[in-house]
């Protein structure tokens, strides 16, 4: 059963027993779906509102498909004839050894390719069906809060959840099926599956990232800043776009972010797993993460089904009920943990090192709370440097974020730290298995965590649709409660999502190693001189270039996602200037055209989105050939460590300023209206494509560098540079990056050519 | 003769050539101090700016030295035992055969801390001659500019010249000494020496940094935005403090970082080439950088000499002038340098990679100029972005700092992979002495780099006495556009400073891998297992812990550099707030009492800065004790490149929103006072920090913790984490570290305090 010797009748219950998990999760979100869409959609206004948005998200949705689409084509293409260049594993050909070599390669060609597309499809059904699900719940927890504010809490929480059970269901689900059909096999394929996810979360991020902050910046250049009308006033003509985007955004990024970490960190544990089996001929080193996940699977469900708000209290309430179901479902999962740790595992360090993941997630959700938290140190101490001007609040800004950078890499250090004590003395490959436990047991409440961030935005949008559709003042109340319980709660989601980027990234690193290790075996090199033993060693200067050069491209993508924002948002300011023009339009006797806006923001994030997507996906391909494996690997020691530190500095600085500005709203130093404020708005403006784009985009980017890594190292290895087919690919990168460049620079969305209709 | 074998009777000649070349080179400042001392000092209301100026800068120094001599005292006193804790080398017995082993014992300690005192004594004349030259070159300056253009461009050069000038005599002077005495047992001592030139450096960068800025921003807060007068107004009590810090930052700060950098390439280079001397046994590795050096000062003598200006002509004929003394040295050198190669060296290469250097400093000149100039691009972006406001602006800024820093790892690893093609197929040394060379090359016109860059202060600060001295609108014309040139200048210099800063650290990370496998081998570890050979793994996780720590580093740095100046400002705006507040002085009937400002800037600078230094000196030691030597060598690569990363971001923002602000107060988009104006200048205010303080403090940090590990690598090595006094040592280092956290929240200067004199 499985190609896999010595598998006990447990283990294969165990691994049908996952799969049906999977399904139980999903299932789980089907009816949380049935019983959401029963409810109540309100008022007529109510629900115009809510078809505009839906209407814009549809939009969006439509139009990134259509540009990712010959993506995906190419690559599902590239993936298959990958195989035809360097041949199958032995695994592969021992977990088919009743086929031909051919019929096995092409076996391993179609799963690889097949995968792939899994993985991107299900990325893109995880960020689709659960902002369509948004979208939905929106306009439903704005009805409900006109009568209570429980059934709103419980309405909002349950969408999201939704969001939450698709991730996990859909990421357990891919990665045992694959498991299941190709056993030993499993790492030529799971590497498709993975990277089918993370170029989808690339795409889904940045895009959504620049859609979400330039209809934001933009509505409120126009908006606040020059005629002085309020957050969602009707009148502006891209206030229906800054509601889609806080979907496309929060949304649809996050979650496609959440699922590829989820994905990515089973993929390098199952490869990682799969090397320590075929060293001590045990299955359970790959069965464990899969029952981890499953284990977190079925505690999600019964905690997040525990979260619902007494009627009476307000926000206080809410939060603690969401924290009591997230701390029942890690209740759960570690007493699990235990169990199959003594019982199957028959060792403490499996539980240690899941426990350890967990932990760590506590862990940064505190350090997250204490720079970005309106009653601590950091966000009163930029409050306060308000009272001297907008400079001395960036300057302390800048301060925090950059403090925050260094601890979370001290966090992140400690536990790698800890797997390495817990594994002291064995191979290394131990230890690297011990890191991606770490990741498995990090996202294991993935459930609660995608949850928590998806109530955010719905509870922001029922707020925008409420002030939009004037509802009545006690209910508008509860709507902003509730959204103000969103934004803590989305808060902490970012600062899971980038330690779980970078330790899923440290894994793929990790397999990496191990990867171009069993490349070089099959090929016959010498075990002292395989990348394992050599190691990857910055003190050779070759390596060392590749060490900087990855450092560079984190700050680069950091530099042109700013950009993309800048120019996208300018457009925005044109449109609704143009707009405002419109005679009667600010009497409020014409309706503007929200359509046009969300259109902008559309069309300028894909166009943006390519030239990005080219880089990641082309930088190591061209580093592995023009350098060599060994300088690949220091490339991704530096984006790793460079690109945390620009994701985790943008992410906590802008979070910091937002926090900031609100504290300030609520009265401190004057409160709205006065120069304290003034100088927090201009904070918050610069913070938002930090926190909103930039940041986050890094996430699936450095993933992305890693996977594409992974998936080209045996033909780097294979084709040393002298090979004539290594030059023409050469040649071909050097012309595809041309033509990005090219094209980003001449391809870009202008005024004048999206009025006429050229694009 | 030497101690050395097989040298020839021409080398014996060049390295006293050498020596005299150093002297030479001080006695051309010795002459142009004269010619300088002689000139007119002014009006009386001049005499009496400039003697404010000379006491608060004289009290700085004083306060200074004060309060790093402790420091000194411990640290001479901890190198000179570090002997009697590891044995001296081998080379060093070899050297001094003639004597006891217990005798050779002491004359590498008593050396090595000798060196040590040396190199702190000549970084802190080169930083306090420097400045006290520049403070008596200003007051001439502006008497000259009320006669002639082409007098007071003369002397401002020639005043930088003098500081120029004792960079390259003072750090030649100690290399070749130490090379002289000690032959091929140098390296002991060698480390001393870059270890005392690179912690004085550090204290004057940031100590420099944060006095310049605190004032700078302090004076303009309450000045110009609070009491809405111009930025020079004799009214103001922080107006001196801030013409001192322009000396004490710009001048003594920079020059204490170039001499710093320009020792340690000379430090790293002679390890290196010792390292190939005994593989090659050929003494030319080391002879070669000593007289490359020696002909860099004569041509820099030559070239800084030829600046003059034609009277008539303005800004343009000042630039183009120094420009030309520039090109005249370079060339110079260039032609020296293949004669060098050709005729003693007998091989190509090592013209080239000198060569290289000198490309280096030109393409980085280049790269500052196109993000930082105001004809270029990103400035006028920038400058464009202020319609929108300050936001937009600051946002610009960001993404074209990280572009900057994109950029300049490019630029760097390409350098390296000069090294690494230009000693293709030679073992790993080889391309490590190739990089210290370029290191060497980018370097050789110290001279004319620290002239162009003091060049900017003392322009700067004559303008200033101009203005408080009311000269005539002609002089102040022409002090006007000397002050422009000399903004030009000193970026260009800064660019310079930051990549040799980096090249210098990489050079210092290869001799970490030289020394530490001579120490192994010394021990008897075999070859195969010595780091040279095992190399730094990033792979091994250990050292990517370390990677990650060393990222973490320049992060809190950064960051609490940031904090010193706001808390700084913090007491400055204070202070000239209760100075205001005295009757008549703000009607100009009393004066301000300026030294109480100057006071609060020295103070508190010495007190933030013991904290900073702390971290600099203790993290790399913990690193190795707690983890491994290896995991230290990844701590390395991690703070080079989070160190450049923000150490660029950092100058080229800051120097952008400077820039583009200058664009604006030129008359665009509504000139001075206008709503883009406001914008610009909260961008200066932001950048300023930033490129003056935080900045600038990472090239000598980033030294500092490769010249500790360097010095530490050896007890290290000798004693693994069992052993008792390691652990002594730890405690010690933590108690160390709490003592400074103490320190540094209890110890600090506060408003109250410093009224009531406490501190």
């Amino acid at each position: 059963m499985l190609g896999l010797v010595h598998t006990t009748l447990f283990e294969t219950f165990a691994i049908w027993g996952v799969l049906c998990v999977a399904f139980l999760g999903l299932g789980y979100a089907v009816l949380l779906r049935t019983q959401v869409m029963k409810k109540d959609k309100g008022t007529e206004r109510m629900q115009e509102v809510w078809f505009a948005i839906r209407t814009g998200a549809d939009a969006y949705l439509g139009r990134q498909l259509k540009s990712i689409l010959p993506f995906i084509i190419i690559l599902t293409g590239v993936l298959f004839f990958s195989v035809y260049v360097i041949p199958p594993s032995g695994e592969a050909l021992e977990r088919f050894k009743n086929f031909s070599p051919d019929m096995v390669r092409m076996i391993v060609g179609m799963g690889r390719a097949i995968a792939f597309v899994m993985g991107a499809f299900f990325s893109l059904m995880v960020g689709q069906l659960g902002m369509r699900m948004a979208v939905e719940g929106n306009v439903r927890v704005a009805q409900a809060a006109r009568s209570s504010f429980s059934e709103a809490l419980k309405i909002a929480y349950r969408t999201g959840t939704i969001t939450g059970m698709l991730t996990d269901g859909l990421g357990l689900l891919g990665g045992t099926i694959i498991f299941i059909v190709f056993g030993i096999a499993s790492p030529d394929v799971l590497l498709g599956f993975g990277f089918g996810g993370t170029l989808l979360a690339l795409f889904m991020r940045v895009g959504g990232g620049i859609f979400t902050k330039a209809a934001d910046v933009g509505a409120d250049l126009v908006g606040k800043v020059e005629k002085n009308i309020p957050e969602d006033d009707p009148r502006n003509a891209a206030v229906i776009a800054d509601l889609v985007g806080d979907n496309v955004g929060d949304c649809a990024g996050m979650a496609a972010d959440i699922f590829e970490s989820y994905e990515v960190t089973i993929v390098s544990g199952l490869i990682l797993g799969l090397a320590l089996v075929s060293i001590t001929h045990q299955l359970k080193w790959i069965i464990f993460p899969l029952l981890v996940r499953g284990i977190g699977v079925l505690s999600s469900i019964i905690g997040t089904y525990l979260v619902k708000g007494k009627t009476g209290d307000r926000a206080s309430d809410a939060f603690s009920s969401i924290n009591r179901g997230f701390y029942a479902s890690a209740g759960i999962s570690m007493v699990a943990f235990l169990f199959l740790a003594h019982f199957y595992m028959h060792e403490w360090r499996a539980f240690f090192s899941v426990g350890v993941g967990i932990l760590l997630a506590i862990v940064i959700d505190e350090i997250t709370k204490y720079f970005t938290h309106t009653h601590n140190a950091p966000v009163k101490e930029i409050a306060g440097s308000s009272r001297t001007g907008s400079a001395t609040l960036i300057l302390r800004g800048l301060s925090i974020g950059f403090e925050s950078s260094a601890w979370q890499f001290v966090v992140i250090a400690v536990t790698i730290l800890a797997a390495v004590l817990l594994y002291r003395g064995q191979p290394v490959v131990f230890v690297l298995y011990g890191v991606a436990m770490t990741g498995i047991g990090m996202l294991t409440l993935t459930g609660n965590n995608v949850a928590m961030d998806s109530f955010g935005p719905i509870s922001d949008n029922a707020n925008g649709i409420g002030e939009m559709a004037h509802l009545e003042p006690q209910a508008r109340q509860i709507m902003a409660d509730l959204d103000a319980v969103g934004n803590t709660t989305k808060a902490i989601t970012k600062g899971v999502a980038i330690g779980s980027a970078v330790i899923a990234a440290v894994s793929l690193f990790g397999s990496f190693l191990t990867d171009v290790t069993k490349v070089q075996a099959q090929m016959g090199v010498g075990e002292s001189l395989r990348l394992l033993s050599t190691g990857i060693r910055v003190s050779e200067p070759i390596v060392f270039i590749g060490l900087l050069l990855g450092g560079a491209i984190p700050c680069l993508f950091s530099a042109l996602t700013i950009n993309s924002v800048a120019r996208a948002a300018a457009l925005i300011v044109e449109e609704v200037r143009r707009q405002f023009r419109i005679p009667g339009l600010m009497e409020g006797k014409v309706k503007p055209d929200y359509k046009q806006a969300v259109d902008i923001c559309t069309i300028s994030a894909q166009k943006e989105l390519m030239g990005l997507a080219l880089i990641a996906v082309i930088s190591p391909i061209l580093i592995g050939m023009l350098l060599s494996v060994e300088a690949l690997g220091g490339f991704l020691a530096g984006v790793i460590l460079s690109g945390q530190l620009l994701a985790v500095f943008m992410a906590t600085a802008g979070g910091a300023w937002d926090n900031a500005k609100k504290t300030i709203e609520d009265g401190l130093y004057g409160g709205k209206g006065s120069d304290a404020h003034k100088a927090s708005v201009v904070g918050d403006t610069v913070g938002d494509p930090l926190k909103d784009t930039a940041g986050p985009a890094l996430n699936p980017m450095i993933k992305v560098i890693n996977l594409v890594s992974l998936l080209a190292a045996p033909i780097l290895i294979h084709y040393n540079r002298g090979d004539i087919r290594v030059i023409a690919a050469i040649v071909l990168c050097t012309l595809l990056i041309f033509g990005a460049i090219l094209y980003s620079k001449h391809g870009r969305l202008t005024f004048r050519n999206y009025r006429k209709g050229e694009f």
